[in-house]
């Protein structure tokens, strides 16, 4: 396989509204992002947006009470790094601005723009916009600008600046998937240079500031006042660079002398470097259809743009891609888009759980603010690792987040036996989460049945609130349990004392060994199929058929009672358990509770469809997989959800990518067996992949006849490997 | 019986708080409510509160949600009437008070206190309060101060104004009991003559207005400087009126006519006839127990002063003797405080009734905004009859108000048989309310049982939210289906075409039979008792073994979150609906339900004891009886909850009337049959209460061994009486 040149290019640029043009093209590099606004016009709100620069404020809510979250955290809608004022020799400004094409290179992460500009008085001339952002060098950016004369030749006045957004009322909206607007930054620029401005944007409350520098890669370059004379008809470029430092770094760089070593052609050189490697690691190749092929480029591409690589920040809902859910982290990032760093980036995916461990000392505080005298519970929406979520029904209450991170830990160390991470922050982590279920959970005798129940809470599905024994949640749970135990027995095998750390003892471990046998998991006789929760199955149908387009999603149209008191899921929950034991329950079953809960679903999440999707797969009907999966592979690119413009949905992003690799090709990790399973559907011709796991890179082949798994580079594994259901030997490719 | 003088003194006021006793010895009348404020210190926020006279503001949810509650009801803190401005000749003021007695005279509504005042200087006087609030003449106070020397014999100078309260900041309390204070009323006023002064009083944003009047009944003399020479050492009196005005009500009484008409004796005149008129239809006394005799005195007191009596107002949690719950009717009226009406003052009690028939527009809206096309949900919390819930699970899940008001419909017209308020007003809120519940529930098929089921609700038991088939709601949904079927046929007993009117036919009411007939009633069949909702039995118990009295009460203590996954109740719930429907359970599944919920109860609500005293009445433990009653009867006297600062209880008011009344006495009205049964407690040895039906003053009076019921005027009544199960002719009195 080649890596091929993969373009995202929007030509009828003029059809999409800008705010999706700039989502969709924004750059990152999991520091910060460049949302990519018109450089005439801009946008009053957002253009820059730092992983984990967040302001706070306090929550006011309508009747406050004990233990809620008192702070909103917000990701900060930082200057915007693209603006550029361009006047006449007499002074009319060009301010009407018309994007006409906007292209994206996968491959290097070039993105190259054209504008058509005009002052009022009718001038007009064409600017060209190219950047990049640095991937090695996170704190870089760059830019050139390129200036070619309309219909005006003369004499052009230039001036570059980090234009700083206008105060803007507080959002009020009801939509809670958009983020409020926090009280902005101040912001105080000075010059070093006519060629070298620095700005410092501090937060208004919390006091964290970031400083930038803008400076020139042209020499004697006036940022304020440059003149550019089109009276020879040549395109006149223009080149600068902006460094974003970090969260709370002081001043210790000289920006000169780095500007000169990241210069604009080093800066495009790092990017490159970078995404071959992203590529050479994780390659999907989708034959048959290039605008899905495209679109699954795109989905990795930008999974690799938004996470967090520092270990102190992760991967927001909408990545650094737009200000949604105000830059919070959720159990998406586990649950959805870790498996893809999982399984080709081991040092990020170690990252981004080391970025959970460091919040643990807030989910002790947090369990006990819960009642919880023992244990931890993890934030449902955060930046600091501080719950932030207002609204706790469908917030605090979705506990499982803390068997999500469990769970993850888990799926990072059976594949790469990093005992290291296990023992410094893994296992605590684990640790806690099962002390948090057994102290929440409580016994309950039914007939002769001894069963560990959880009450009260609220599972994946937010359309479903405050219930007993959700399913999910209770399988997780299971699981935590389960994954202390054997955990602690690999730590034992390694080092015989090695669990006096923690505290804990053989007991410790009967204990929790007989809490996982004894977790309730609902199941109806009557439709022999599980149970999203005990009553679930019990209250009325959603009344789909009374519903028309405009009544979704739901959550924007009727009253959360109205909501809750029907039979009614935002999103796979029962069905993501399935996923992710598939050794639980026969294909029968699967194929029951498929069918039913299917019908109960509304998919207005975009966690949903990607399960759907792997799961139909699994049930061998490859059809219904490829619609799910045709419709999370592209919904942003086609804004199925109607909101990308306010940023990427990243956790469908991670979907997608597992839609084709735990879905068409059935890939699973169990019992130190990597699992391969063909569920190639007839409109994909071939599906290539990559891993890579520890230091091999294994490529999988897929046609709907063949199935074929190769090691590329680095050592054959000492995991086994099974191909539709057969054991297999790699094979390295000469 | 003859009505004797009580009192409530209390002498060593030095060991209350201000604010206690400012509660405690509150006037009211229904329109307006005067609290009882030190007339020298005051108190910057709170004096004067009339009935439905409040300011709005946006509620600001953390996250906010569609059809949620839009705005805060606030009622306002209004200038304080009672204040005074005293100085010595020299220019010294009294800043200092300190006051020495307080009497409440229950039979003429005269309150009568005594200062002992002070300069900086120690300059000391004494004064006395005596105050008095119009009861047929609703718009009116009137004050007497008498002034006696101290150490100070000279000249003073006295003015006499309404003291507009200081601004305050909005309170920030996570006590949601506690009323937030709205923004201050604009204020202004202006001297009509030296003894004569207006005030105009509006609200902010809502635009409301009320005139008040303060003269001096005292010719002559100047509110703003008059001098008193305290040089002969006689007492000095000074007597002022304040006239408060409706709320909207135009400039169209001359006040200085009306303060000639309305003088301090003839205001005297004027409430002691109203009480002359009260307790010759409701007084209730209790040999054996002076403070309890007193306590009983109190409450029927306070009760008369709470409610509204012009149908456009309703009784506040609090009613008007403070601010807390922001002057809110919740279901506290129909359930707790309605029945001391009917029984006793049925125009009264019609008037309550007609308050909610006026906002039945309103509770239409309310119900499209929760998803169902036809019936009328009320307000769980309002002034103006919307919505003012800022929490719905504790709030608007509430949907039993709805056969709340409908069952206090029901129970005023079978024992005032007042078909006309039927037809006009009581039917529709009965029918509304059906047809909200007709779409509100749905079917659901358990094996061979068709269930009639109402999910995620939450019942009166606050610490239980968002649960299925909530006992108490469904019983009484049950009821409202029942109802609607048999007041239709009063109709169409009354006229064969009365039902056209409500669009209702024969079928209709078969429909709402059949509802009635398969209402889902839980029961659990292993403890043979009716259960709270699906859930409760199911989830651990509090560990109450490990709670202390700090930790009560649990809202006050612990996340929601935390309190709603226990087994754990703020109040009766089930037994509240075991109280009302008495026919529905043998003795000794009472006795195993009573027995079984005290043991999961907290009587964390005011609401809550005087249910468990009735109960234990009709279980024949009188002891029991008699304990919970003695929390309820005197719960705002020895301040049990802690706030009576914020108001009185008015709910438990109503519950210890009920408790002497359907505990003691045993009685209910079934069948057109008025039942007693005689439950007296040893320690009460006579119990001795009136009713008023119709035109018929009944006189009921126990001892443990003797019940009597006679008739004190009026002819007698048609209905049946039985007293201890046996039907009985009633006798007059001569």
């Amino acid at each position: 396989m080649t890596i091929k040149n993969y373009h995202l290019t929007l030509r009828d640029v003029a059809s999409h509204d800008a705010e999706y043009l700039e989502t969709v093209f924004s750059l990152a590099n999991g520091h910060f992002g460049v949302r990519a606004n018109d450089p005439i016009t801009g946008n009053p709100i957002t253009g820059t947006l730092i992983n984990g620069f967040y302001e706070t404020s306090p929550i006011t809510y309508g009747e406050a009470g004990i233990g809620y979250a008192q702070h909103h955290q917000t990701i900060l809608n930082l200057p915007d790094l693209r603006h550029l004022t361009i006047l006449t020799e007499h002074g009319h400004r060009f301010t009407k601005s018309r994007r006409t094409t906007a292209n994206l290179d996968l491959t290097s992460g070039l993105l190259t723009e054209k504008y058509s500009l005009e002052t009022m008085q009718g001038e007009s001339i064409y600017l060209g916009v190219q950047s990049v952002i640095g991937q090695g060098q996170r704190n870089f950016w760059a830019v050139s600008y390129t200036i070619t004369p309309g219909n005006y030749h003369g004499l052009l006045v230039v001036s570059k600046s980090i234009a700083v957004p206008a105060e803007a009322e507080e959002l009020k909206s009801v939509d809670p998937r958009k983020s409020r607007i926090a009280g902005l930054p101040e912001c105080e620029s000075d010059f070093i240079t006519q060629d070298l401005q620095r700005y410092h944007v501090k937060t208004r409350r919390t006091q964290e500031s970031v400083t930038m520098y803008l400076g020139s890669l042209t020499p004697n370059c006036s940022l304020l006042r440059q003149s550019v004379d089109l009276g020879d008809g040549r395109p006149h470029v223009l080149e600068y660079e902006v460094y974003v430092g970090d969260v709370g770094e002081q001043n210790t760089i000289d920006p000169a002398a780095t500007f000169l070593v990241n210069s604009w052609v080093a800066l495009q050189k790092d990017s490159r470097d970078f995404w071959d490697d992203v590529w050479e690691r994780s390659e999907v190749t989708v034959s048959g259809n290039d605008e899905l092929n495209l679109a699954i480029h795109y989905n990795v591409f930008q999974l690799n743009q938004a996470a967090g690589r520092d270990g102190r920040t992760n991967i927001a809902a909408k990545g650094l891609s737009g200000s949604g859910y105000e830059g919070h982290y959720f159990w998406d990032t586990e649950m959805y888009m870790l498996p893809y760093f999982i399984y080709t980036n081991q040092p990020m995916a170690r990252q981004l759980l080391f970025y959970r461990y460091q919040t643990l000392p807030q989910a002790r505080m947090r369990a006990r603010a819960l009642g919880i005298d023992n244990g931890a519970l993890f934030a449902w929406r955060t930046i600091n690792g501080e719950e932030a979520s207002p609204y706790f029904p469908a917030g605090t209450a979705q506990y499982h987040i803390d068997a999500d991170i469990a769970y993850a830990v888990g799926r990072y160390f059976e594949i790469t036996r990093d005992l290291d991470f296990i023992i410094q922050c893994g296992f605590e982590m684990v640790l806690e989460t099962a002390r948090f279920w057994e102290n929440f959970g409580s016994w309950n005798q039914v007939d002769t049945a001894s069963r560990f129940e959880f009450h009260t809470v609220t599972g994946p599905d937010e359309y479903t609130a405050l219930v007993n024994n959700n399913y999910y949640t209770n399988r997780l749970a299971k699981h935590n349990f389960n994954l202390v135990v054997s955990l602690a027995h690999e730590i034992l095998a390694d080092d015989p004392d090695g669990l006096e750390p923690f505290g804990l003892t053989e007991a410790d471990l009967d204990v929790f060994s007989n809490l996982a046998d004894h977790v309730y998991l609902p199941y109806s006789r009557e439709l022999r199929i599980n149970e999203q929760d005990d009553s679930f199955l019990s209250k009325p149908r959603w009344p789909l058929s009374k519903s028309t387009p405009e009544n979704f999603p739901l959550l924007l149209h009727y009253h959360p009672l109205t909501i809750y008191r029907y039979q009614v899921s935002k999103q796979a929950d029962t069905l993501l358990a399935d996923y992710l034991f598939p050794e639980d329950l026969s294909l029968d079953q699967l194929k029951r509770e498929y069918r039913y809960y299917e019908g109960v679903t509304t998919h207005d999440s975009s966690l949903s469809r990607s399960i759907f999707s792997i799961l139909a797969a699994r049930m061998d009907d490859p059809e219904k997989a490829y619609r799910y999966f045709m419709d999370t592979a592209r919904m942003d690119l086609v804004n199925l959800q109607k909101n990308t413009a306010d940023g990427l949905h990243l956790a469908n992003l991670g979907g997608s990518w597992l839609a084709l690799v735990a879905g068409f090709s059935g890939f699973y990790v169990q019992d130190e067996v990597v699992h391969f399973n063909n569920h190639l559907p007839q409109e994909i011709s071939e599906l290539t992949y990559r891993m890579k796991i520890a230091e091999s890179v294994l490529e999988i082949s897929l046609t709907t006849t063949t199935t074929n798994v190769t090691v590329i580079s680095g050592p054959i594994p000492t995991y086994g490997v099974s191909v539709n259901g057969e054991m297999i030997s790699l094979e390295k490719v000469s």
